[in-house]
């Protein structure tokens, strides 16, 4: 693999670019810098009825496609809300589904989004193991404006991308309760 | 302790029946033994709508009664089916929940069962130990006729046996729905 | 133990009344129950400097008692905001102060509370055995008004009283802050 | 290695094409939706003697091969039901033979399908960080017909596609019992 | 439970009895020390054929008396040899009889003498919080004369005695080919 | 039990008392507070020759006595610096003895005075669960005057105060190096 | 993947001076060996004040470029000393914060460079498998001359180059308290 | 990545040779099958003062180099028996010498086969996540003849590859005793 990693000691700019390219991707997880020093404060997190409606949502998107599959939706801090599992749908899809949700509720990002900056930016493997992290498709941030109150994260379908496509259509159908 | 502990010894006859009692308890785990060797078996689980609908009514249940659970509904094998957490309840009933679930679905026993009897029973205090499990009351079994296809596991009312009072109801809710 | 036990299982009252005290202790885990679902809902919660602050306040208060003491300051969620370890505590002193502070804002709850209801309610032992609980004196919930809005562990001292005494005293010391 | 990673960039149609193939691969994994809720169902799951007979014809494969391995046999929800090694296999082929054989469980694929996808679709490295999955060839569904009903993990060979050999053989050896 | 324990305390010498009632349960640990240092050593320990022998012969007595169990044999470090499952025996057998066996073959004891010491003897208490043991009746060495050369675990059964049963006469049966 | 516990609530001068002794037998953890904030401080901590050696003499002293056990020493801050496993020790005596030192490097405690107070009052059972601790004899610190520069932990004797022998044995012998 | 791979092997020479690269790099982890066999040694760690004000400075640091994040703390054993945590940074920059401190502190190396070595050394992958470390940048030692002293880490800027520019930052700050 | 990857698929020729090459060197993980099934058998282990001997001899050789490092030694069961630290090398080196030991034990192989095999057959990257393995060069099987009896496992030299040197000069040391 040699000639291919000098190749990129050679091109350091081209990595150099590919950095800012994953810090603009990521730049939704920027809050602007409070002015004054405050000692409580006051957040927005999803509810339970909506958590159930979006995870059931997302399960029957997947269902109506021939997929099964769990879904997972947590509050801001990453805590499920709700998790609803398709019969059919393997054991390993109940922690794979939360973490993916956690995922994204606690950077802020799609899980497609870190995995694809991951696999083109190797220094940045490191992220795959940071604790309760899953860097696979499927995860999505549930926003409020530009406020993550929430995440759902949905695995079993063959393809994390098919995964996300059934996050982002329950997401879509609850949209109108949100902002 | 000594003095309660020598008596115990002198007392051999107590413990042995208080034992039996434990067995007699334990005792729906028992199925009969197959005559015939086979090669595969038919089992029956509960399914993802029924689950969702008992892990919604035991929090419902709850919520009436003024506290914030989680309830969560495993299969046969004791994997999770449905999940739903009131906003309100703390981050660990996710998990007390859920493996109150699984114990029951497991053991096939209510877990206030279990807990009464490992208390009463000190040397099977390592009950609690066992991977997976927790007892605690709050957990138990949904039957079919004698026959357990799932269970259901509520944490965060104060006093588990309150938990085990809206997992009850929301069993009951849904009996038409099982036999 | 026998004739202990078997006179408690003549008192079963006595248990009730027990269990009943356990219930009124536990109490301020009840929140009214939403009336309408709601879709998403605001929670309050400490601000970075406010925790940091509650921390080096517990860990002052504990070196003045010649305590060497670690604290962990949690926001609503359980998740820690600020850790401050004497340089002279052991390193348990750190998970030890995390988790007792997850342990009070999850069941918004004194550990000491907890802790001596297990110790007096054999069936509530499972208690101790819920993942990220640690059932020991020096936890407590930093509350406004009567709303759960973070958590303060301590760990260290001879005896969870005297970390929770610390605990106390800080909380005391920023409690015009908060209401 | 910027060089490969730029092209891949310039070449996004053909990573939508290996998308494809992951999914056409993974295909398996589909079983048509209920037309109906339902609220039970029945599930068809491989019987103790049978897992028993697979583990030791796997393990009698492999010994007859020179290797010395554990084959693990789960039913249909990942759950052991059988393990055999081999006196001379190390210790680290027993959760390495009980993970394959989960994987393949709980995915419905052979564990180096996973493998070979993984390996060509960077996006998809996170598959193996799945809990309890192990992404190494070993591993195998057992099905009746397209019903998958248990599964088999085999390891210990000096190669993970030596394994899967005994694995199926030891499948094809029952498979009139099965079908 | 003060008035107990205070009597516990103006009665050392008869804890110290229980002590060396411990030790003397427990001697069958002592093995004579080397008189030499030696650089290699030869050790016995069962093979594969008899350990999957042990494990169905367990199975088939719990069967035979209605108990649906998981029986595992370890060989004489405590690493797994042979798994039988009943399929109508709950999740937790699995890693309940593996435990089981693990901690007689590494302590050389019966898992109920533990879990009988450590009821008796409170200072004990922390036997059970080993790394992978499980202090639950269920567990035997499997002995060659004085040596142990493997071990048994069996779980699922509604009392570790009954477990014990299963297994104590799975050993009586092959006890011909061990010594 | 409940009469005994009645008692206990009877008897809260008696608890009282016992806390108080709790806490003298656990003063040797009391380090005077620094007068002035420092930035950095000055350690001292075993070397890895002595901790071999007494590890070394921890295995002789119980082999002596007819004991095969695993001896564990650590660092000041409970990281391992050397440990010595009988050949004959079970595998269990690893990571018991690491954690017995880790508790007695960290606590400053013997673990026999923790097990000891954690078996007399019920509301400190809490200890056995915080991370990395083993509440069991056989953990000694090991001290240079006043202050713990690392700690010893023996296990695999039949009694946890047989284990505890063999360490105090093994640091009186190395006594003159260390003060 | 196989070309760069082929002409890998043809090019073990360019590996071979990698290799080198990589042991100039992590050169700094060594330290000259003791001449003499010591029974005791001194050790400069930094304290608790000092950790406070250098963890709040990382995080004044991140939170004026726009980014959230936590910043932890550790001695030179890794234990932590202190943590702050941005309200607005999600719950995983706790851990890994915490983590590429003591992957610092234990290798007395930037995790950067070590992330950047693994990138480009294949056979080095496992260095991001060791317990307890993280290997992704934002990891910085805190040294007294050429002695490690402690560490921070520091993790939830959108790029680990930019965590790591907040550590640099706050390292510079306390830096004539330091040496 | 993708022209790599699609001349891979077009060169599977090489891939199936690269994959006899990685059976070839695993080679040494074969051992007869038993002709005649057995009940006992007779394996030869090392002995714990063998054991020490060669931890100690493996840290003074890389101590000899300038490097601090962590030497473990385990049984043939992968069990450890010996482990000396440096005191000047990081807490990690514990359990990372601790697992390269038990890796090579079990395998049979040195880690940093496993490591060069892993590194060019993509499709064997799940090694590396098999339950207590790690694949970092450094861990050594200790062998009679052909039979592994033993393993060493060092780390904290900069580079896997000095780990080896140092493990292997302690192995020639002590070869006189083995065979």
């Amino acid at each position: 693999m040699a000639p291919c990693k000098l190749t990129a000691i050679n091109n350091r700019k081209k990595v150099a670019k590919m950095k800012t390219l994953l810090i603009a991707l990521a730049a939704s997880a920027l809050i602007t810098a409070p002015l004054v020093a405050q000692d409580t404060l006051q957040q927005t997190s999803i509810a339970t009825t909506l958590a159930v409606d979006i995870a059931q949502a997302a399960v029957s998107a997947c269902t109506a496609d021939g997929y099964n599959v769990s879904a997972a939706v947590t509050d801001r801090s990453g805590v499920l809300l709700a998790l609803v599992r398709s019969q059919n749908a393997g054991p390993h899809t109940v922690n794979a589904s939360t973490q993916k949700a956690f995922t994204s509720a606690s950077s802020r990002n799609p899980t497609s989004a870190i995995a694809e900056n991951v696999s083109k930016n190797p220094v940045a493997a490191g992220m795959a193991d940071i604790p309760g992290f899953l860097v696979l498709a499927g995860g999505v941030p549930i926003k409020a404006g530009k406020d993550t109150i929430g995440a759902i994260g949905v695995a079993g379908a063959p393809g994390g991308n098919l995964d996300e496509a059934c996050a982002n259509e329950a997401i879509e159908k609850v949209s109108a309760r949100i902002n």
